[in-house]
């Protein structure tokens, strides 16, 4: 399979050019990030959620299932949020607010976690750290992906010396990376972000390699990206709905029933767009306006979205899916980068026909 | 060259699977459609805004430069439209509104020309022609091609009895062809759409082939729309810069200089949405809420659209264009088609070490 053998799975010593997407809503797992990364692909820690101890077990817990590569992300940190709007949250959602909004876990808290643990891989997204934090990485061997959303983007990311882009085309789930664009027209389909970013970055930082990431969910989407000229690609909602995924089986089985144009970008539950699956929170907080800044938003809608994960009630939670949704298949992680495998191989001998 | 013997290439009797995307907006021209088709794709005259004698006379041009096949273009008939919010257009535009908007030719009227000129392929958009106009072109031989932007769509096109889908991602420049869901939900990349649609069609209605088009400009684009499952590629942006296109000189320089981010969805120009190069005329517009219904504002915003593209004005003309434009070409139609096929073996080669 030399077609594998890319500039990134040669510098991680992993197999397959399969990248598990971060997923902070719950979705990753050690357990999900080991799977793929003994299978052969690259599991991710979905770090940018939790409390720096939280972060030292998750990867702890990874290590323990698997000696193979892993990667670690965060969110990149964002200007300080405004407090305004919570009262007519609190109207809205029946829910009160909490006396002050739970602070996240501070960044540099959960950078000094990776920093310590030394980590294979650290990958972020929101933005670009400051210099020094990524000459850190680099000083240490860690190989560090940032996420573009633009070409601008992806060029001002290999000027900054990441190793690698994911290039998040507008047909991905969860969170928008964009940081130097406005949201709504940062939303590139990989099929014109990809090749424009490779020919963009050969010209500009020869030799970052691209990892596309947005509605792929087998084995013609993982070749379709190769021709674009991707050396990997980042898959979600793929796994978001295996067996490993930590997230309530209503949500799982809310994305097996849902269509590729019930999917949307929303400021509903994070306060930051995000594409997930209308449901009746989503479209009252939209119709309402009553949408704090992230991450206070996010913090504001904890309790209503835990709530409803306890009660299954997906019309209260973060949908958070990609187009590709149709597509998705309920198995083990493992067995899903062995169908992604064969599926590769199918599609690359239909092509050379 | 085995894998263009795709099912549309056999039927249609040409060699290569690259439609000419039909530009209703003066792209398309009768010497492009004619060069298309005669190096071995497929030319589309783009016959929607065309009086019969205008359109009978467009195929007559393609006729006389070559004897292979081409298809012709209409938009399938909307239901009639308002007329609310003239004065406030001619405010904004300070161009005096007709005293009544210039009718757009009937459908009828444009069908009766195609049926009588027999055109190898007849294509559309915008929703599915009456079962006794699908009824007519099939007992003629004629090859037929819908438009869909969701799953659904192409599931209604496909029972209604098309010969082929095109799948129009949310990368594609120019009017969307959404018909059966709200535009804004419509916004599918092709990386997701295309395999989706191809799985339900060979589910619902066997046999039916899927056209991806979208973000489609080179020959990485085109193996990467066949790995995805499409049978060929409708590629218009890639051809709107070629010597052949009937816009203004400045148009295609402002394509070439805009950037992915540059293009949104819009109303401003047609009153219906579609992609273009954010300009003046574009921002005022959206911001001051003028915009009447479709076909209307498209006859209102004409006469200012007439005048920018004399004057090579790109802040009045509607620059229609997809996400793709950074990777566009200016050369002539029939070399880009030459440039095209080499890169789509160069792009099978890398995929197949």
């Amino acid at each position: 399979m030399p077609w594998y053998d890319t500039p990134l799975t040669r510098r991680l010593g992993i197999r397959l050019p399969i990248v598990q997407a971060p997923m902070a809503g719950g979705g990753s797992t050690p357990r999900m990030a080991a799977a793929v990364s003994a299978a052969g692909g690259l599991g991710s820690v979905a770090g940018a959620m939790l409390q720096p101890d939280a972060l030292r077990a998750a990867i702890g817990e990874v290590r323990a299932l698997t000696d193979a590569p892993f990667a670690v992300n965060l969110f990149a940190p964002l200007p300080p949020p405004a407090t305004a709007r919570v009262a007519e949250w609190a109207r809205l959602t029946g829910v009160a607010p909490p006396s002050a909004p739970p602070s996240p876990a501070r960044f540099e808290d959960q950078l000094d976690v990776v920093v310590a643990e030394r980590v294979p891989v650290f990958s972020f997204t929101f933005g670009i750290p400051a210099p020094e934090i990524l000459a850190r990485f680099k000083a240490d061997g860690t190989y560090v992906m940032g996420t573009a959303t633009t070409v601008e983007e992806g060029r001002l990311l290999a000027a900054a010396g990441v190793d690698a882009i994911v290039a998040q085309g507008a047909e991905a789930g969860a969170h928008r990376g964009t940081f130097a664009a406005p949201f709504e027209r940062a939303m590139v389909g990989i099929m014109a972000l990809v090749p424009a970013l490779v020919d963009a970055l050969a010209r500009a930082v020869p030799g970052v390699p691209v990892i596309a990431s947005g509605g792929i969910m087998d084995g013609r989407g993982i070749v379709a990206a190769a021709a674009l000229g991707a050396v990997a690609v980042a898959m979600g909602t793929a796994f978001l709905v295996c067996e490993e995924a930590g997230v309530p089986e209503a949500y799982k089985a809310a994305i097996m029933r849902a269509a590729e144009d019930r999917t949307t970008l929303t400021r509903a539950f994070s306060g930051r767009p995000a594409r997930g699956i209308v449901n009746a929170f989503l479209e009252a907080a939209e119709a309402s306006g009553a949408i704090a800044p992230f991450p206070q938003q996010n913090a504001l809608t904890r309790p209503m979205r835990n709530a409803a994960a306890k009660a299954g009630d997906t019309e209260r939670l973060s949908l958070w899916a990609g187009q590709g949704l149709r597509l998705a298949r309920r198995m083990k992680a493992a067995e899903l980068v062995r169908v992604l495998v064969k599926e590769i191989e199918e599609s690359r001998r239909a092509l050379s026909r």
